[in-house]
């Protein structure tokens, strides 16, 4: 009798918590769909502040507005953590081919982050397709020597979560130029890292090894690439490349951004949401990753709109350099070491602004299973996915540090259409969307900084 | 033992043909995403045809345009089906605001479809503003008699599942009219059907009572909207409108397009997919409802291409003039109520060619449940929420006559902002959610064509 009864009063306890937390969830949504401030905060950063390299006055000028935006969004305390970053200048760049059967044509190509350029001098060669990686190993040392290789490999439309399908293609961009400097290149053109039905080149980064020769490396769009593979079939193409891209040999002193709400019961525990304030040289890094620097300060500002006091301290981050170097990551877990602060659970929102579709997951299967609990409380907000590993760049170093990670899964049908290119920009993001992206956000945050994780 | 054996045996099949059914998806999705030419099919109808109102010489182009797209489809059999139609005619339209502390200012608008105009006569009268139906029925005789009454309801932003939004603010462009007539008023302004955050017009039908007298209906984008009401609130503000809209006395002879696949079983037994062809007389009827149209093709496409032969025949139908008057639903069961055609299943998508999030269902629990247990097939594919009532309107004639129906439910967050505007575009339109919906309905149509649906 007294079991039932404690069984009961256990239950009922259950229930009530189950019933608070779905009000505050509807209370979140009500709040952001309603007054949210992201979808303007994003048209000013997109607007007025543009595309933001690290390193860049432009983004220099981007920690200003973070550090300005989290102030108006409430937050108790808004600090700058100093970060050195790399600094890589693109510069003037052109590609022009001559089929054999035609007349020399320019091309819109984007030089590859991180990449050197050809000091600015004009560089005719040979270009040798292969369609893959298989393929270029098969080439004789002749075939590759002071030739530009065209890597055609194409992202695969099949895949249908489309990250995947970018770590399958991604190893063209990051890896194809070291391959074929160690055989001799002269350069390289890769098919974009996309999957536009398009003409848009897309840059990202590339990581040189050490004892190779830094050759130069582009991409081109997808269209441009199929004419060119058509080009090369019917007989010898040369390419003519001249670009003044290059690593300058000085860092640059910038910072993450960070804004927080002190815990009521727990202040020296932290949940952490984020994304990265720095973005690439091109379009106006909208969904890469305005949209995540925009949700997370609305996580704050919707916590303090609805005077909700968390028991943890929730800790918004815009993180910098996550595109060439990941330096405000590694700033922030150091800082984070040495200052012994204990995360229970880092959030990373980086994979744009789309209609939000769940959360993955990268912790110990306990932890998992409290949040797997409140999969219920998302459902009605499209949210519904929880099955999948996923963390985040930015905040990929707390996890040598034994943080449980998590990272916002939007739609990824739209993503790497726009990833990278000129066409990331503001009007590229559905403010119901976003706002959305945020509703989903903040109840994660809420959820972790009410019950904790255990 | 026997009895285990047994089960065993029932199991394995049951496994086999489990497997069996997701290797097809697999194949449709890879035939779809590869080689899928809804796409381009949705190019050429946007762009060659454009937007297509019932009983115009666009909608007559687009009966060819679909009759052609269906044959290169490889269906078996295609054929126009008469349909008559009604033929409402915008012609010039032109609404002036005047505040009273400013100039007058022409303000975007659309007439609300089938409403009649001022006759192309100027119409100069005070505008009355309320927030909604209650507060209009505060109104004195005097506050609305003559007065152009100006309905500032809003589209319900909090409300997460839009089409849900859009059944609650849909009554003001429908009956608001009515409501006004009935007391006299001269027309009506809406604000915009409409979740977007600009300034589109929205169009769309209306109904008049035959009772009452049929006065203009006009809508307005939501900046211009929020505009009026500051402008409401600081003083009297007048209202020119001059508009040409008129419904023609006579009916059009038009056509719904149809194309089948006969089954190899059960050839008299029908699933049915479609959307519907004909457009409002703005935009490219992108969203609404080419996608649907070119998705329908698409599932008879790759039946074909994949050399699967259905069981059960499939039929996709391109319904005509499903925005003023759903003469083609109508006409479609008509006739297969006179040649005694049985539909095991009609299952429509017209709510946008976005990312397919879930199927709706209206049928027996029985039928459901069969349903129900292909969910794990389309889970790979971020097809989910299999729990809404949902058919479609152009089958809805079907369901009188006992027809299981069921609706493609894509991610909704965009929808309404495009729905019956200019902006309603190609290219509002991307690739891989388009093919992914078309994925999610080919799977639906292979499933039921052969197992039926018992």
């Amino acid at each position: 009798m007294k079991t039932s009864i404690l069984t009961a009063f256990i239950t009922t306890i259950a229930f009530n918590a189950f019933a608070q937390d779905s009000l505050m969830f509807h209370r979140i949504s009500d709040e952001i769909m309603l007054h949210g401030t992201c979808y303007d905060n994003l048209y000013t950063l997109c607007k007025k502040v543009g595309h933001r390299l690290a390193g860049s006055p432009a983004a220099a000028k981007a920690v200003r507005w973070g550090e300005q935006a989290m102030k108006e969004a409430g937050a108790d305390k808004v600090w700058l953590q100093p970060v050195d970053v790399p600094h890589w200048v693109r510069g003037e760049e052109h590609l022009y081919i001559k089929p054999e059967d035609g007349r020399k044509v320019e091309i819109p190509m984007l030089s590859i982050g991180n990449s050197e350029g050809t000091g600015g001098a004009l560089w005719e060669a040979p270009i040798v397709m292969v369609k893959d990686m298989d393929e270029f190993k098969k080439l004789s040392d002749d075939e590759v020597r002071d030739k530009i290789i065209f890597f055609d490999y194409h992202f695969r439309q099949d895949i249908i979560f489309t990250f995947e399908g970018y770590g399958d293609a991604v190893k063209y961009r990051w890896m194809a130029p070291n391959l074929a400097a160690s055989r001799g290149a002269l350069a390289v053109i890769i098919r974009s890292v996309s999957t536009g039905d398009d003409d848009f080149p897309h840059t990202g980064s590339l990581h040189y090894a050490d004892s190779l020769k830094h050759i130069p490396a582009v991409a081109i769009g997808n269209y441009n690439a199929d004419w060119l593979v058509k080009k090369c079939k019917q007989g010898a193409a040369t390419a003519y490349l001249r670009s003044e891209c290059h690593m300058m040999p000085e860092t640059v002193r910038s910072y993450n951004v960070i804004g927080e709400i002190k815990g009521s019961e727990h202040p020296e525990k932290i949940v952490l949401v984020g994304g990265h304030l720095d973005s690439w040289d091109v379009g106006e890094g909208a969904h890469d990753d305005g949209t995540g620097c925009v949700q997370s300060i609305e996580v704050i500002r919707t916590l303090k709109a609805l005077g909700i006091r968390p028991k943890y301290t929730v800790r918004a981050v815009l993180f910098m350099n996550e595109e060439n170097g990941l330096k405000g990551g590694l700033a922030y877990a150091d800082s984070a070491r040495a200052n012994n602060e204990e995360h229970i659970l880092a959030i990373e929102t980086d994979a744009g602004g789309f209609s939000p579709r769940g959360f993955g997951f990268d912790m110990p299967a306990k932890k998992k299973a409290q949040i797997l609990k409140y999969k219920t409380l998302f459902l009605p907000y499209g949210v519904y996915d929880f099955g999948r590993d996923e963390g985040g760049a930015d905040i990929s170093p707390l996890k040598k540090m034994g943080v449980p990670m998590a990272g916002l899964i939007p739609d990824p049908q739209r993503y790497f259409d726009l990833h990278h290119t000129n066409n990331d920009v503001f009007e590229q993001v559905n403010h119901r969307e976003l706002k959305l992206g945020a509703v989903a956000l903040t109840g994660m945050v809420y959820l972790i900084s009410e019950h904790g994780l255990k």
